[in-house]
């Protein structure tokens, strides 16, 4: 069951990360849950061929799956990603980006999410990728450093 | 077998990529079959701990895969990752990261990829996140919007 | 768009795999783009807590995603696993199982798919894994040995 | 560390495991971190080309690389697995398959594993399919079911 401040902690975390702001990603939603962060595209997050990196639309994912998992967490939690593994399905082409982050699973210890990324190009959005990922719950951030 | 340009084709693709300048990635070396990307910490791609985010590892260690399946593909080909999977070992903590990707099998149309990320900690590297990728052989850009 | 004759050469293919009669698996539906399998519990397949093994589940689970990708595939194509990521959620302790394997993305070459794994216990289904998959369109069987 | 008697603990499992007596499959060598499993070829494992199935192939890797994590693992521990990720490199052909579990990172509830399934053909072996796992340490079955 989420806390009664379940938004504010993934807010705040995400405000800490900087590298969302580098990339210039912006969080959307939280949902007990479900959380969705959108990222327009900006060239200097362009791979080889001009689309948007397939390493920014991880990131969002990654970032959107482990805010669905925090959102679950009980108080004084910390999110930790464990895994994820990513399907590029299409070249990420378009001028905004969308990743919404999926709980499937919330356990004490470990969360299964699942992600989905959508591109919208020319006012329709269509899938790009998606991923399954596990996160963890640490009480203290030191824990995964058994 | 390596074309007698592969070191520049891989050179020149990396170079094209705006995502590993704004990540401040350089392509330290190209060997048929192996490549190494380093990375810097910068406190711009920091995560809510102040480590390295994820999603900047995931992406050195991406390219580094891809520009190894790149340096055994045949003449004319580009490539694109189909999908990839990381295991986060350990938090990000270092002055500088290392990825190097290396292929386990080529194939005129898949390559399989295996990837380890290290970060240098007061002068020792140890092994932070582990990939196992796809990479697909495209002779035209279009290719994949099949 | 799947070929008029899309079951009847999945149920065919399906037919083929000795593997799936010693694991006592059926194939219950075939739809464009969607199949489903069941398998019973039985003791020969139990892991060391008495559940069903994991590898059991992977393997219905694997073979729903591979067939519902062979049902979009064009006249003459074989179907083949390029990888598999599943993530185990709860223990396999039921009765009953059953695979759904889904479609995301049907390409010429490659189909994006996945896939979730129910128990029924005492009546009631739940979900116990998740797959992400990647398939591959063969003209001949000899094409994976490139 | 291992404990004294890791090898009895990881061969006691094995022993429990009867979908490993319905493969066919062998538990060949324990030692701390590394385990290898090896299966024969048999019609009733084949998929519909007449190979071994993808299934059999993740099924001993699987094990392998839970029984190598299990082998570092202390005193009164389950070993589950959480979740895998196999990359199918070539068909499954030959007479007598082996799959090697090694542990990367073995952490007080986590641990990262990577295995690797070669055939034997005619007397030689290549690999044809690699593994990255992620185990977890329970002190009771019931652990998992949070």
């Amino acid at each position: 069951m989420p806390t009664a401040d379940f938004e504010e902690r993934c807010r705040r975390s995400f405000g800490l990360q900087q590298f969302m702001a580098t990339l210039g990603a912006r969080l959307v939603s939280v949902h007990p849950g479900e959380v969705i962060i959108e990222l327009p595209f900006s060239s200097h997050l362009a791979q080889q061929h001009g689309f948007l990196h397939a390493g920014a639309i991880a990131s969002i994912l990654d970032s959107a799956c482990g805010y669905a998992a925090l959102s679950l967490m009980s108080e004084g939690s910390a999110v930790l990603s464990v895994e994820y593994k990513i399907n590029l399905m299409k070249p990420a082409a378009g001028s905004i980006f969308r990743a919404t982050g999926k709980v499937l699973r919330s356990g004490k210890t470990l969360s299964v999410c699942t992600g989905t990324a959508e591109a919208n190009q020319d006012g329709t959005w269509s899938a790009i990728a998606v991923m399954q990922a596990t996160m963890i719950a640490l009480k203290e951030q030191s824990a995964l450093e058994d």
